[in-house]
């Protein structure tokens, strides 16, 4: 399979290195800065990206949810087959539609929405719900950096630099180990710790309160703030590491003995190296698919397990 | 979705009990014993199962894979497309190639082998392995019953009832949490605790040495052989939960930072209880497929995802 990389962050360094291990070829790499690839690969302006078509099987689109992907992935989607991690779960329906159209005018098959989360959390609460209807399913993130929190934090006026860290609660924790079947509101299921560094002369009351009471992101849950230097926010987001567990508790019948609990769990040494390797998997899917005539966009969910394995035969697994 | 129950030991029982769950309607139960539902479904011989070809969507069949299956599941698929959970991991392949001949043939579709082991854990490998192709997968089962090692018990000349237990070997679990990638050799990962009932007057010490001399069932393992009652034996037969976690120890690239560990947990109440559940879903994605035209044979690993899922729309588990 030859792959073209389009954005070369975290992301697409990520992607970068799990090509060496799934042996893809990777025809180039797309990037609005000028900067070199540390495994040799040809490093090429963004605008270039076109005048590959035919030379790349499938892009692996490597940018921000915020503001690239919504514009990046269709737009590409109109000269290749490709895969995103779109992660903004609530804009994900959307973004397929959008993204969807594209690639049906063109011919071109999308798989959007891959990494841990969306990607293979999503595939485990939909396999635990399919088999286990009568459950309640936990998701829980963390310890590690939210990229969409971060980003809000950034946001607010005189903020130089900062960096959320989402971490479980323990409480929810062990009661869901425990068995018991709850419902917990978001705020009671996460904390939220964030690193600030300020620009000069700014008050740190204000920019606290602003961080505490903003709706949606930090209001319902028990955050804490640090305000600390700029280098202790960069280093501290050199941090790539995170980890997650999705959990389903649920009943088959109505015995004591029909009580089951699933859990998936994740422990990354860094999130967009292991999202690299999800990412170069869907990338696979999509190229046998594409060769099947399929066209369109699609997650995950729509994707035969066997589709996204490298060798032909599966049995040895199963 | 209109199902049909083939067989109705245990894990029958535990398909009608998930179909209240799951809420498909049971056309009919089919056993080659007169026994009464206690969910009040007819319950017919499994001869008659024939006449019934057109009323049932899916017929679940229910057997033991070391006779049964093997007969039954080609046999029914001339008339019904159908599922199993056909678990002889070695026999898979086979199994597939000959139902899938009596499938195409009569234009039905058989989903085989779904279950937990095989089946969710057959995903979980394939998932891992695709999304981390540089790693190594460990499948611990237990504490729980092995069929297939309680019936090569059972098999032995004076052995009037057993049961198996396998337990994973505190040490490999051990050290597979620590991140430590190794091989380990069959025995070094699991333990097997056997209770044997004897009939009267036969010699403890020859079936000791059958058992923990029989080739691959017992002689690589630490295996403790304990003689009970016959009453002890039927009492440990009715514990029938189980669990195991299927762990996958990678990395995606050259760094520290660069190792993952994914890890999919089952604890389970009932294993049949849960079976059904799994089987059902299994059900649900036949009758979507075979309603698109597919026809032949196929296993969780051939299935989108969003098959298996009652409703339609599954944007709000992604």
């Amino acid at each position: 399979m030859r792959i073209g990389i389009y954005g070369y962050g975290n992301l697409g360094r990520g992607v970068e290195a799990a090509s060496k291990k799934s042996g893809d070829e990777v025809v180039g790499i797309f990037s609005r800065r000028k900067v070199a690839s540390p495994f040799g690969n040809a490093v090429y302006p963004a605008g270039t990206a076109q005048g590959f078509k035919g030379e790349i099987d499938v892009m692996v689109v490597c940018g921000g949810s915020a503001a690239d992907l919504p514009e990046m992935t269709p737009r590409l989607a109109a000269d290749f087959s490709l895969v995103d991690s779109f992660d903004t779960h609530g804009k994900i329906a959307r973004h397929v539609e959008k993204v969807g159209a594209a690639a049906k005018a063109a011919g071109t098959l999308a798989l959007v929405s891959a990494g841990w989360d969306p990607g293979l959390f999503s595939l485990a609460r939909l396999y635990f719900s399919a088999f286990l209807p009568d459950g309640d399913t936990y998701t829980f993130w963390g310890r590690g950096v939210s990229e969409g929190h971060s980003d809000a934090l950034r946001r607010i006026g005189g903020v130089a630099d900062a960096v959320e860290f989402t971490v479980p609660s323990d409480s929810a924790l062990s009661q869901v180990g425990r068995g018991v079947r709850r419902h917990f509101a978001p705020g009671e299921m996460h904390k939220r710790e964030c690193f600030v560094a300020l620009e000069d002369g700014v008050d740190r009351e204000r920019v606290e309160r602003e961080i505490v009471t903003m709706p949606e992101y930090f209001a319902p849950y028990d955050t804490k703030v640090n305000f600390v230097s700029a280098d202790e926010v960069a280093a501290l987001r050199g941090k790539m590491g995170h980890s997650g567990r999705v959990i389903r508790l649920g009943e088959s019948g109505n015995y004591e003995t029909s009580r089951h609990r699933m859990e998936l769990s994740l422990s990354l040494g860094s999130n967009p190296g292991f999202t690299g390797g999800v990412l170069l998997a869907a990338a696979r899917a999509v190229f046998r698919m594409r060769a099947r005539g399929k066209v369109g966009c699609v997650t995950l969910l729509d994707v035969a397990p066997r589709d996204l394995y490298p060798e032909e035969g599966v049995f040895g697994l199963i």
